[in-house]
């Protein structure tokens, strides 16, 4: 186990852990203790129909969503709603690369996890722990997207409502391609030494570098042009890499991103159907709100959009932003209203 | 000198050199014995009326040019103009660190250039060995737009044609991160050594890693969705990196590569009138065509009508194109054929 001051309370607020036992991999691997570090707001009511799920992203952890999305006056009201944020596996708070006390799966000896074997914890942990049989919503991001599509595809009869943001049902193909030069950056990186570094210290190069690639494809060319890191009371493009997004990079551990963006890679709810993602997604129930964001260089609009199409009953909601991608963390003043107005009529519907 | 075999008439077409003699440089630097690399076609006619000029862009030399723009049946016609492409400083077939005989300027002593230094030493080299004092037209694509929105600025009287094509007259903030990630790959290479590797074989990690970037951010999501790269015989997309990008990227020249970027992310018509962009290209008589390409991920068709707008006369004739930046390369079927007519309309433009 390795000491990251990142992944704690400390830097990502309160949270529990719990263990699901025994987890089968879809590609072979075993974690035999999978453990899962969530957080929650509000109280589950007595019919327990109020829960709504968040996955989270890559590089990302719960925090993000209790410190901008979740209180009262936004859509995810815990005064309304039981709210949980279940840690992906291997983001560095629920069972991962540098925290696990298992010797057979630390570092660079962690199995390939899918998105798909995160569902299917996350489904054990509510049923087991909570005796949640069906969710109110699930509201995810980016990789939190592609549980979210994993969720309504895999249990349609578990989901009544769906939101997911910036991501797609089946990662594209220019997608896996960036990625993987995210995976490059820490790579290659002398101080990575094949996944058996000592401290994400040693692999800050790397680190940094994997923000730079952030920089350019997770904000737009418009973002950076309108200087709009002015909003973030940062003083010059330089600043906002230096004392923005490489401090945050150079915080996470190598390993951790590794595995994940493995994860999203792969991330494809036609695995379910054979390669068909019409059929994938025509299995949908859940009332489901597509929510792209308009300067998103890597899920795009349009892109989002096919997807939707083939849902029964969804809508297309578009999140217009000009951050891009990294607008998740809520950077602009108008993303949150947005976001709030379409979760909100989401969450008003009736379903069957 | 080191020997690479990418930077010969082999691999590039036939070329040949003039020496302009000492060029001192905007930046301070001083280059003693600056030699152009250029490629000609056509005849120049009596009253040198019908030059055209062709700089070039980053990673490239003339045999682009060559192979695609340049012959019968395009508007690029040697039956009817004098066309000559001339390779930027630095780009490994002009004066560039690896193939200087200079010591003081070798590998990593080469000194910085700017797209002001090209064009002074473009048209000394149109002047003085050629006799030409005007242009027909200039016509470039992305680091060869920025050089000719620099020679329409800086002599506006000594053009009378202009196509910009994806590119802008003042690089954007947005592009100067990305090129600095384009420069971390190779910099991130041990094998680099400060510059001084004995082969750009030694850098073929770094090299690759560039080359990855370019698959993201120089296709657009569209094209590998659609999976264009069929249409250039590819089987798949890895083979669209293994058998394409990389060999094509692992050819090239590190320092090379440095010495373009740092140009590149310094472009801008502005420096001649303390930061204006307006007044700059306020400046400008040339008819000119602003040529942007649809898809392209980091010379938007926003941020060049904007430009194209300060442009007196001018028009903005988009290239639709879902290869994105790279189309320069004319990979797509209806490529060429939106440069041909554009370029066509252009030539075809009375002067005063």
């Amino acid at each position: 186990m390795l000491r990251n001051d990142f992944y704690t309370a400390e830097a990502q607020g309160p949270y529990e852990t719990a263990s699901i036992g025994r987890l089968e991999l879809e590609d072979g691997g075993v974690i035999e203790d999978c453990w899962l570090a969530y957080a929650t707001a509000g109280e589950l009511n007595a019919d327990k129909s109020n829960a709504i799920l968040i996955p989270t992203w890559y590089s990302g952890t719960h925090g993000t969503w209790f410190q901008h999305y979740i209180g009262e006056g936004h859509a995810l009201d815990p005064s309304k709603y039981f709210i949980i944020s279940v840690n992906q596996i291997g983001n560095g708070m629920s069972v991962s690369p540098a925290n696990t006390e298992d010797a057979s799966i630390a570092m660079s000896k962690f199995p390939d996890v899918r998105i798909g074997d995160d569902v299917v914890a996350q489904e054990r942990l509510l049923r087991e722990k909570f005796g949640i049989e069906r969710l109110f919503a699930v509201v995810g991001g980016s990789m939190g997207a592609q549980q979210t599509y994993e969720w309504i595809v895999r249990f349609p009869d578990k989901v009544q409502r769906a939101a997911p943001i910036a991501g797609t049902a089946k990662n594209t193909p220019h997608d896996f391609i960036f990625t993987e030069t995210l995976n490059e950056t820490v790579r290659a990186d002398p101080g990575f030494n094949g996944g058996e570094y000592s401290s994400h210290t040693e692999v800050a190069d790397g680190l940094r570098r994997q923000s730079h690639l952030w920089a350019t494809m997770g904000f737009s060319t418009e973002w950076w042009k309108q200087e709009a890191w002015k909003g973030l009371g940062l003083g010059s493009a330089e600043s906002a890499l230096a004392d923005f997004l490489d401090p945050l990079f150079m915080s996470m551990d190598p390993n951790t991103l590794l595995n994940n963006a493995w994860k999203w890679q792969r991330g494809d709810v036609s695995r379910h159907t054979d390669g068909d993602l019409a059929a994938a997604l025509g299995r949908v129930t859940a009332i489901t709100y597509v929510m792209p964001i308009s300067e998103d260089m890597f899920f795009p609009v349009r892109d989002c959009a096919t997807e939707q199409s083939l849902i029964p009953g969804s809508e297309l909601r578009v999140i217009d932003d000009i951050a891009g991608h990294l607008s998740l963390f809520n950077l602009s003043p108008t993303y949150m209203e947005q976001v709030d107005a379409a979760l909100g009529d989401l969450f008003g519907r009736e379903t069957s």
